[in-house]
C-alpha cells in the first residue's frame, strides 16, 4: 500500500484525491494546501491528515507525494519531495520560466530520484488506443500529425495574466502530445495567432486563437490547432497521417442518442470539458505512476518530457513574437 | 446497338428514357402511352417515335421493351412482347393478382424467352456492395436480415386503393431483396400492421406500418420494417448478421457536412425520395439488362423473382389478416 | 445512511456491491451466499459481514436488500423482505413462473411495501437520454419501435436448460424496454426463432435467434432481435421512428480511434458485454433506488413491471410454439 | 444554345467535353488539341469539329471557349479568347508567374470582358453547403479554417518538374477555397514542409508534404495541410470553428457499407481521386458558368480570384525556402 500525502486541495487535487482513494494499491494520507480550510475538507473526505507540506516531506510514513499546487510552487516542491525521498508525481508544468525548469531538472538528476509529469492526456484510453496502433505500425511511418485542442470558453483575464499564456498553459499539453506519439523533440517551431474571441486576453497581451507547426529533424511536422473557445464543448482530437494511411482519434460524445428529423440528424455534443472527458485518463494516470513506484520500472512521463514541452511553448511563444521559425537547440530555442 | 421500345410515359418512364439515352449501347427509338400527348412529349425529347404498344411490338426494328405502365397491363404486355420475340424489362411487379402471374409466367415458359423484372433496389451501389460483402464470406453464414424501409410520405387514398396494398405495393421490394440476398424464398410468413399514420388508409382497407418477419427452411429469419411515413426521407437500411459479424448498409445522405453547436450536431437527411435514393440503381439496373442481352447471359432479376415476391406479399396479406404465420407451400400461401 | 444486505455474492452481486460502496448515501453491511466462502470474501472486501438471508432480514439495523441470487429464489425473497420491512431492490427476473410471480405480486401488494426490479438498462445514459428525448416530443408519436439486442457468445448449455428459455431470460430486458418507452404493456405477441448458433441449444428445446413484434392497443408496434451471438462484441441498440423523426442509440464502442488504408476505414467493436456497456448503469440504478428509498417516492422500476415483462415473455414462448399471435388479456396470455 | 470550343483534348479537356454535352444549354461544337489525334477522337465522340485554337478564337459561332490546355498556355489563350468576344472558362491556374498572370489580368481588364477560372472545389455540393451554412450565419463569425487536401499518391517526377511546386500545382486550389470562405485575401502567409514520401521530389527542389497558415488582416487564420499520398484515396476536408459552432465537410466514401467483426468495423474508404469525387463538381461548375453567360450576371469565380491564389502559393513557396512569414503587399509577397 502506497501512502500518499497530496499537495493541492483545489479543483484538480480533488480530482487526484478521488483517483488516489480508488486505487486500492494506494492510500491518501494527509493533504496540505494554503487554504487550511481546504486542506481539512478534503483529507476528513478521505480518512487523511490535514498537514503542512513541510510536514508531509518530513513525515517517513509518507511514501509518494502528488503536487497540485500553484505552478509557481511545482519546481521547489519537486526538489523538496525528491531530496525527502519520495515517489513524485507533479502536474504539468514544470515551471512557466524554462531556466527554473532546467535548474529544478539538475537537482533531481543530482539526487537521482526520477519524478513524473502529469501530463494526463497521454491516459486518455483513445488517444493510448492511437499511440498504440502508431506503434505497432499500423499505418507505417509517422508523417503529418494534427492535434485540435480547443477549450469550451475561455478563462478570465486574470487567470490569462498567470497562465504564463496560451502556449505555455493550454499548448503545452499538445506539444507533449506530439513529442509523445513522435517519440521526439521538434528541431523547429512557427506559430501564429490571433486574440478574436476575447479581446480582453489580447490587451493583456496574450492570444486566444492558434496555429503552430512543429518541424521535425527528420522531416515529419505535427500541426497544433488551439482556440479558447469552441461552444460546443470541449474539441480534443488527433490525426496522424502515415505512409500507409491515417489514424484519428475523436471526440468522446455525451451519448449515443442520434434524432432525425426535417431539420436533419442530430447527435449529441462532445464532453464538455477535461474533468469530464479525462476522467478515465487521470484514473488511469495515477494506476501507471503506481504501477511504476511499485515496479520500480520507469515513469511512462517523465521530468524531462515536462521541460522539452516547455522549451517547445517558449519557442512557439518566441515564433508568434518575431514572426519567424524558431530553432530548437540544445533544447532551448534559438 | 440495342433499339428500344419504352412502353410508359409516366415518371417512372422517363427515368428510364434517360438511363436508356445514357447508355452508349442502347437507343431509345419509340415511346407508347395511353396519353398520347406525354408519349410524344417524351419521345420528342430523345429523339424517338410515338407509336403505340402495339406498333411497337409489330416493328422488327425494336429489339428491346422496357414496360412501366400501370401495373394491371404488365402481364399481357409482358405475353406480347416476348411472343414478338423482344427482349423485356418489366417494372415490378409482375401483376397484383398471384394466379395472373403465375399465368404469365407459364406463357412466357412456353415461348422460352427470358423475361427481366425492374427490382431496382438489388442495383443500388450500396446494398450491391453488402451483397458481394455477404457471398464473399466476410460474416459467414447469414442468420438475421433488418430491412428497414420507409417512405417519407404516405401516398393519396385513391392510389392506395388501386395498389394492392402495403405489402404488394412497398414491401415487395423489402421481399424482393430478403429473397435476393439469401438466394431463398422464405418457408413462412408472419405480419402485423397498423394504419397509425393517416386513417383514411386504414379506412380503405390497408395498413401504412408494418413489420413482416420471412422464416426460411434452413432457419435463417429476414424481419421487414415498412411505414408510409418518415418525415427525414427515404429511410432504406439493411443489416445482415452472420456468423462472423455484421454487414450493414446506410442511407445516403443529402451532403457530408456536419456543424456542432450548443444544440449538438447536425449532419444532413437521407435523400429525400426513390428518384434521389435511387438514380444510380436505375442507370445500373439498365446497363446489366443491357450487359445480359448482348452477352445472352442470364438477367440477373428473374419473372421467377418477381412472382416469389408476390407471393411473399400475398401470405403477408393472409398473416396479417387472420392473425398466424401463413407457410409456403409449392409457391403458394397456405 | 442506508445500510444495505445483499444475497448473492456471485458475478452480478460483486458488481452491486460495488456499486452500493460507491454511493456515499449507503453502506454495504452485510453479504449471504450459499456459497458461505464466497459470502465472506466479498464481505470481506467492503468490509462487510457474512450473514444468512435470514440473518440479514431479521437484522433491525439493516435497512434495504439486494437481491442477487439465483432466479428460483428471487419470489420467496422478496416476500420475505418486504414482510421485514425492508427496502428492496430485485434483480430480474420475479420468477421464471407467471404464476408464481403473479402470487409474490399478491403477498408485496398485501404488505404494501414497494419493490423495485433490476431492469438495469433503462438506466443505460444513452437509452435514458433516448427515453428522455421521446417524453419531451422531439418525434411526436411514437409509431415504431425496434429493439436490437445480441449477446456476443451463446451460454452453455446447462444454463440455458434452467434459463426458462431465451424469451424469459435474455428477451425479457427487451420486453421491459418496449413496455417503459411506450408506458404500456402490449394487446399482442408474435414470435418466430431458430436454434442457429448452436443447434444444442435447439436440442434442449430452446432457441437462440428470433424476432419477435409486440403490438399495443393503439396500433403502436415494437420488434425485437435477439441472436445469442454477434462475434463483435455486445450489440445493444435501439431506434424509434415517430410522427416527426426517427430517434435511435447506438452501441458504446471501446474507443473513438478509426484507422483509414487501403483497406478502409477501421474502427472500434461495440463494448464485448454488459459487464462493461452496463458498468455505468449499474451505478445509476443503485443511485435511483437510493434516491427513491430516501426521498420516499415511487420506485423507478416496480414489482409489477416485472410482472409484465415476464407475462410478455410468456406469450412469446407460446407464440413460437403455435405459430400465431398470441393475445395478453388480463395481464395473462390467452 | 451556347456554342463552345474546347481547347485541349486531355483528361480533364474530356471530363469538361461531357458536362457540356450533358448540359442541354450547351452544346460542344469545337475542339482543338496540339495532338491532332486527340483533338479529333474527342470530337467525333461528341458530334463536334476538330479545328486548331485560331480557327475556334475565330469563328464568329462559337460563344464561349472552355481552356483546358497545358499551364503555360493559358494567359495567352485568355487574352485571345477575351479579345475574340468569347465567353472564357480557364482551368486553374492562370500562369505558374505571377507577373505574367497580372499582364494577363490588365489585358483582360482593359477589353472589358470577365473571365471564369476553374477552381472545381467550390462547386462540390459538400463544400458549397458548408459555405452556404457558414453565409447563412450557423456559426456565427468565421475564426479558425483547416483545410486537409491529401492526394493518394504522388505524381511523376517529371510532372513534379513543370507543376511549379507544390504550393502553385496543389495548394493553389485549397488557398483558393480559403479567400472564397471568408471572402478575403490573406495578409500574410507562412508555410512548413518536407519531402518524406518521394525523395526525388526533394531533389526536384520540390517538396511533397506541407503545413500552410494563413494569417487575415482582422485575425481570422486558415490552415492547409498538403500530402501528396494518402494510400486511402483521395482526402479533401474542410472544417471551420466559428464563434457559435464548428462546420466541418467531410470526404465522400465508396458506399455506405459497413461490416463489423472481431477485428472491429470496417467502412469505405473515400472516393479515389479528382475523377471520382469531384465528377458532381465539374458539371455544376460548367453549370454555373452557363448560367452567368445566359444570364449576365458575374462569374462565380473570377479571373482576380485566380490572381489572388497565385500569390499566396508564391508567398507560401517563399516563406518555406527562407523561414519566415510572408506578407502579402498589394497583391504581391513582401
Amino acid at each position: 500500500m502506497i501512502k500518499v500525502g497530496l499537495l493541492g486541495a483545489g479543483r484538480i487535487g480533488k480530482v487526484h484525491a478521488r483517483s488516489i482513494a480508488a486505487d486500492r494499491r494506494s492510500q491518501l494520507v494527509a493533504v496540505s494546501d494554503i487554504d487550511a480550510q481546504a486542506a481539512r475538507e478534503l483529507a476528513s473526505t478521505h480518512g487523511a491528515r490535514p498537514l503542512s507540506s513541510q510536514e508531509i516531506m518530513a513525515d517517513p510514513g509518507i511514501d509518494a507525494v502528488l503536487i497540485a499546487t500553484s505552478t509557481d510552487t511545482h519546481a521547489a516542491l519537486i526538489e523538496a519531495a525528491v531530496r525527502a525521498g519520495k515517489a513524485v508525481l507533479c502536474e504539468k508544468p514544470v515551471d512557466l520560466n524554462l531556466e527554473r525548469a532546467l535548474a529544478c531538472q539538475a537537482v533531481v538528476a543530482k539526487v537521482g530520484r526520477p519524478v513524473m509529469i502529469g501530463f494526463n492526456r497521454r491516459f486518455d484510453p483513445n488517444f493510448a488506443a492511437l499511440k498504440r496502433a502508431f506503434d505497432a505500425g499500423e499505418i507505417g511511418k509517422g508523417e503529418l500529425l494534427s492535434i485540435t485542442s480547443f477549450d469550451p470558453a475561455p478563462p478570465p483575464v486574470g487567470y490569462v495574466k498567470l497562465s504564463g499564456g496560451l502556449f505555455r498553459d493550454m499548448a503545452i499539453h499538445d506539444f507533449d502530445m506530439a513529442c509523445w506519439i513522435f517519440g521526439a523533440a521538434p528541431a523547429s517551431v512557427t506559430a501564429i495567432g490571433s486574440s478574436i474571441v476575447d479581446p480582453a486576453i489580447g490587451a493583456a497581451g496574450d492570444l486566444d486563437t492558434a496555429v503552430i507547426t512543429l518541424h521535425f529533424a527528420d522531416g515529419r511536422m505535427a500541426v497544433v490547432k488551439n482556440s479558447r473557445r469552441a461552444v460546443y464543448g470541449y474539441d480534443q482530437r488527433i490525426e496522424l497521417l502515415g505512409s500507409d494511411g491515417l489514424l484519428s482519434a475523436g471526440n468522446v460524445l455525451e451519448h449515443t442518442v442520434t434524432r432525425i428529423t426535417t431539420a436533419g440528424a442530430q447527435a449529441a455534443k462532445p464532453e464538455y470539458f477535461f474533468l469530464e472527458r479525462y476522467m478515465k485518463a487521470y484514473a488511469a494516470e495515477w494506476s501507471a505512476f503506481v504501477d511504476a513506484v511499485q515496479s520500480g520500472s520507469d515513469y511512462p512521463v517523465t521530468l524531462q518530457d515536462g521541460v522539452h514541452a516547455l522549451a517547445v511553448a517558449d519557442a512557439a511563444t518566441l515564433s508568434w513574437q518575431e514572426g519567424r521559425t524558431v530553432k530548437l537547440i540544445g533544447g532551448r530555442p534559438a
